[in-house]
């Protein structure tokens, strides 16, 4: 077992958890800040979080973003990212980032793909050329990188997948978080470890045992937010939780809605990253703590509200659903940067007043009241699950 | 005659004249504020300055913009404007606007038209609809936004036009003026007249004469930035300027690269708009003081330093070239962005430099020394001829 950057129990800081349901208050210290938990990444894929600034990430209470290491290992490459001193510096964000291990990507994106014992020779989704990603590959680039959290390489299977390609699956997710466990890291930079195992229960206790036993700094859910029905997803993430060390963080990876969020929460996770609060925006849908809505719909036309009553983000203290409508409809780029500083405000937003709240002992309360306003959009949901095949922002690292 | 708002000595107040060249410095006062000439306007045309958001143009020194009467008639509709407060509150911008007339968009968007003697009755060029357009609609238009500036209906015919169809636009041009003078201003708003005539020194003042005689509150030169070569844009405003009341404000409609905007200002003019800045960095190609490049290229992939050195704007304060060619090779939004408030920054800045050094009397050594420098850019070129018959954004008034 690989020493931490630093004692455990100081890496992560378990302040409160709450009575009533699983949720937990905690501080995650990184090489580039402390993160307070419950936290929401934004998903920054290629090196940007999609139509927002830096300062519009900072502006918005953004504690850390993700990188996907396998965007980036294929463009700009990692010549260019060392040449400008890492990812922090190449995008000029000094707050902690989180880079997935490109396991997920190879799997869902690349052309063709061969799997091998230490890894996965595969077809780059841009322009053919031959590549292969492993374990050790993969931490090398996360090294490279220099991101303050770097997960294992997995290997994640659609929700379509058998139940013995989930075990193949699991076994080898096993095997390589092995191998990425013994690799050099960058100075200060943590470990997560990935439990997979679909829907399985059995799965995921033997994956989790397994993972668990190689002592990482902390420990992600993969698996979920491929395809699956929610309340699959919710009783995935049911099954893990209480197999992961209660003094350490637990990321669901690709999650959720506002409302799933949530109840992720009180399912005591503490880490979430995911693409639809920029995606939906530039599709002119807009998050509110009552459910989503399509600006672009007549019925806002000579709405001259804010798109959400009462929200301090940028995008609501200057302008109008009508002029956010009408930008969305003439293909004004101002509109989706809009709707994408409102939409990440808002996942921000709830997880700080979950903080809030479980710091409060009003979580329960507080869970109440928001999934009983909150209105699913069966589009949303549908938006979030395509991503899982082909789209080139998927920002998990499972 | 109709009378203005207010005094017009005092609307525009000429501060100084260049001994050495034509420049001047001076002051125009409107409805939203005062305006330091020469200025140069970024060009909103459906009410929104592509890419930016009123922020970033404050920042970056931006007086007034210019909106597009044809476009905002078209979407979103007078009545959602008018719902919304005007043009003003409807896009959340509290300084001055300039409202172009829609004549030119009519003669070079629109599918069918038919001219009338008291306007055109053209197609939409989105659906097809049948509108008119003619000086009392446009002037109504106009009022109805609220700009502080309006300019006239006039007939702006392109550069392949022949000296009989020339000839039609400026007797059309003189009559529809006087019929836009006598019609209903918004409250404090500045009405421009236009000169056309195309390459004819006979015709710019046959129309110099006519449209002065009105008596408008300032004078554009229209039919320039028509597709037309430099030299002949340089001569048709040479013929033109020494036409107009030298106590007020001159403007070039559409115009033009850095190295214009001097050689105009040398020539006596002090207002311009221009769809380049953000034009081009749509494209990936960058304004500097040495002339464009194209960040695309592979030359700048591991480039770290600014677009310019010593460039102050919120681009170059964040962000490297290597950075910035990444975001623009993967398509991330915020490197378009990035280059529209830089190019949009370099516009502004450079018309401040150029009313710093004629009030410090060294406009002439400023004019030589930036010319030196400045290497022109025949991809730049063309990108602002290009937008003379399709485009969309397509800023000018004329």
């Amino acid at each position: 077992m690989p020493a931490s950057w630093l004692n455990r129990q100081l890496m992560f800081e378990l302040l409160k958890k709450d009575t009533a349901t699983e949720a937990r208050l905690g501080l995650l210290t990184t090489a580039h800040g402390v993160i307070d938990t419950p936290v929401f990444m934004p998903v920054g894929t290629q090196a940007s979080v999609k139509a927002l600034d830096p300062r519009e990430l900072d502006e918005m209470g953004t504690q850390v973003i993700l990188g996907n290491t396998y965007h980036l290992y294929i463009r700009p490459g990692l010549d260019i990212i060392t040449a400008g001193g890492g990812l922090h510096r190449f995008m000029n964000w000094s707050k902690p980032i989180l880079t997935d291990s490109g396991g997920f990507q190879v799997f869902s994106l690349a052309k063709i793909r061969k799997i091998k014992a230490h890894g996965v020779e595969f077809r780059s989704h841009l322009d053919g050329s031959l590549l292969f990603l492993g374990p050790k590959e993969s931490m090398e680039i996360q090294r490279v990188l220099g991101s303050d959290i770097a997960m294992v390489f997995d290997d994640c299977p659609p929700h379509t997948a058998t139940a013995r390609e989930v075990r193949a699956a699991v076994e080898r997710t096993i095997r390589w978080a092995g191998e990425c466990s013994v690799q050099p890291r960058a100075p200060g930079q943590l470990v997560f470890g990935i439990v997979q195992g679909g829907s399985h229960q059995a799965l995921r206790e033997e994956c989790a045992k397994a993972i668990t036993a190689l002592g990482f700094d902390g420990y992600a859910i993969g698996g979920v937010s491929v395809g699956e029905p929610e309340p699959e997803m919710l009783q995935a993430i049911e099954y893990t939780t209480p197999l992961l060390p209660a003094n350490q963080p637990r990321y669901a990876m690709g999650l959720g809605t506002p409302a799933q969020l949530v109840e992720l929460v009180a399912r005591g996770v503490d880490m979430f990253d995911c693409v639809l609060p920029t995606r939906v925006a530039r599709n002119g849908t807009a998050f509110t703590r009552k459910g989503a809505i399509s600006l672009k719909g007549g019925g806002y036309k000579a709405d001259f509200g804010p798109i959400e009553e009462g929200c301090p983000c940028f995008a609501c203290q200057r302008f109008t659903r009508a002029y956010l409508r009408h930008l969305l409809n003439v293909n004004e780029i101002l509109g989706l940067r809009m709707l994408s500083v409102h939409n990440s405000h808002l996942f921000l937003d709830v997880m700080a007043d979950m903080r809030g709240h479980i710091a409060a002992g009003t979580f329960a309360g507080f869970r109440r009241e928001f999934i009983a306003n909150y209105v699913p959009s069966r589009r949303v949901l549908a938006a979030r699950k395509g991503v899982h095949p082909v789209d080139e922002e998927r920002g998990e690292a499972s």
